[in-house]
């Protein structure tokens, strides 16, 4: 039997292991911060109309330039973008690819402030593009200070801001954003991925994009929209910035299926986005009774929660697991990770992590 | 106004112009060898069946590793192919991406025989892989002694056969492929999109995959299974040549829509199939017609005809496009290309071009 070792891949990728959380069929999974609310029957029909239309002509190629899906993402995020400042595609991860191979690749770098999204490292990697990391400051928060500094020190071609920051949830102060965009010469990407799930009144970085055209802000409909399973991300910048992605894409990279779905939701942005409050709600509930059972949630722009103080996580993992219960371990020693569900999700896994608590009462 | 010239693109893409064919709303397309027959309403009704379902959990990541679409298209395919001998993505190109950044990458190269599918060298480019091309013998066609010449003479990494080739139409004998396969120490991808297109009893490279662990051979549903706007083009191989891929696709790559039309439409291959044989003939239809008008068609085992013989293809693209009539110019002096359509599209176009022919009677 022929083995990986046998075949000529790159050598860099020998040896690795593919990206992979687990995925388990459990009652409670909470682990790769889906939105864990199903869309709504209503709003599922008319995308099923939609979608439906599109099946009628699938014999021909989808919209190659996604025109109305364009237009529809420009009304949505407002701040009077016009459809030329949009992006879209397979999921933000494929935006970001979209960036690092007209940006990036080989002899060329990009910054991000570990820890971070996983995936960063891996695009980076896939398209030969340096990947650098700088700390962050205490409790995983990153001021323009710190975020200036690594910049001026590694003068990286691209610099990716998650805000808020993926795995950690930390949100992602403007001003650093706003710092970072000033002192960098070149692309500065803001990944806000979880963006709605930030505090009402967190500016997004789209107020900055006037007079910044080395500045992109990605967004996804994984999250906020409940729509992982479309895998639709999508990306706001200068209309010449945008353009460029044009040169490295796949022709039709967009199916007719993922055009038609994406626009459908966006047609019922309020409904889709119904649950977003509820969430943040479940999130704020997870951090203040981790807290008071000991553990050290960060604080959370997101729809997750980041906790340290867990002796052993990997023990407190498949006990969860165990209880049907699936979150993520996610490399930080002494810490875990899990996304705001429902709230019976969340209270069979705050009643579940509790037997494991630094002050846990006698069971 | 920002351009492009004032942001930190990649400098090898300075300059360059994105893929982009024509998408011009037109009675008669035939510039991009879709299947102009829309898919039976019959099926039709079963694919909406099975994206319903996937709508309703579409708050939910997809299965990352498509395992229900891996059996159905191994089952397709026949050859007592395995789930794990197969891979999928969103349209071939993104197959031959994978592969690209699996087994090429900076410092490696690819070998093509020019004139050939212009994605390959646009691929190479966008993963740093070095695209070399090779020439063919005469009429397009490709026999083994000059495609081993060139594999021995440029000792490629990866060697992409066309098989049968586009633009040109021309089959590719098994013979080239097995000696291309034997020669070469790297990857051989035989692209076998229009395969289904051949005439009846044309070996299918698949039957060269046994013992075999570098023969890859990449498929597509956009052509004979008139799936274009779903973007799914899939790879049979060796388990381990694909695995590698899993360490360069970006996650959750292929949507939940994307799977349930796909495995809809595998449900119903037969019925999905059942216009190929009509669309073969309209292809010889064309072929025979374009000589006696006394342009030169070459041989074509695809769902298209590449004919020389035009003095000014310009013009005639030109004058058929003012018919409503939409066909493609691919570069090549005195040469235009034809998908075959439905018969009242084929009729249409052989009466436009009968005006612009050599041996044209007065009219």
């Amino acid at each position: 039997m022929t083995s990986l070792e046998d075949l000529p891949i790159r050598d860099d990728l020998r040896g690795r292991t593919p990206y992979g959380a687990p995925q388990q069929a459990v009652p409670v999974a909470l682990n790769v911060n889906e939105n864990t609310h199903p869309i709504p029957e209503v709003v599922a029909h008319d995308i099923v109309a939609r979608v439906a239309a599109a099946i009628m002509t699938l014999n021909r190629y989808p919209d190659r330039e996604f025109s109305a899906l364009r237009g529809a993402l420009a009304d949505y995020l407002g701040h009077d973008l016009e459809p030329a400042q949009i992006w879209a595609a397979n999921g933000s991860n494929e935006v970001l690819q979209h960036i690092m191979q007209a940006y990036g690749g080989p002899g060329r770098s990009v910054l991000g402030f570990a820890p971070t999204y996983s995936m960063y490292g891996l695009l980076a990697s896939g398209t030969g593009t340096e990947w650098i990391t700088a700390g962050r400051d205490d409790e995983f928060e990153l001021g323009p200070e710190t975020a200036v500094a690594a910049v001026r020190e590694h003068d990286p071609d691209i610099v990716l801001l998650c805000a808020p920051n993926n795995p950690t949830g930390t949100p992602l102060p403007i001003e650093t954003i706003e710092a970072v965009a000033d002192a960098a010469r070149g692309i500065v990407v803001v990944d806000e991925a979880y963006f709605e799930f930030a505090d009402p009144g967190t500016p997004s970085a789209l107020t900055l994009l006037e007079g910044r055209p080395r500045l992109l802000v990605s967004r996804t409909m994984s999250k906020a929209f409940a729509f992982a399973g479309a895998r639709v991300g999508y990306l706001a910048g200068d209309p010449a910035a945008i353009d460029a992605l044009r040169l490295v894409r796949l022709p039709y990279h967009l199916s007719a299926l993922t055009q038609a779905a994406a626009l459908g939701a966006l047609a019922h942005s309020a409904e889709m986005l119904a649950m977003v409050d509820e969430i943040r709600g479940q999130r704020e509930r997870i951090s203040d009774e981790l807290a008071r059972l000991g553990f050290h949630p960060y604080r959370s722009g997101s729809n997750f929660v980041l906790f340290g103080g867990v002796d052993d996580p990997r023990a407190v993992f498949e006990q969860l697991l165990a209880r049907g219960i699936l979150i993520r371990e996610i490399g930080i020693p002494g810490h875990l990770r899990v996304t705001a569900g429902t709230e019976a999700e969340t209270t069979a896994f705050l009643e579940a992590i509790a037997v494991s608590a630094p002050n846990r009462i006698a069971s």
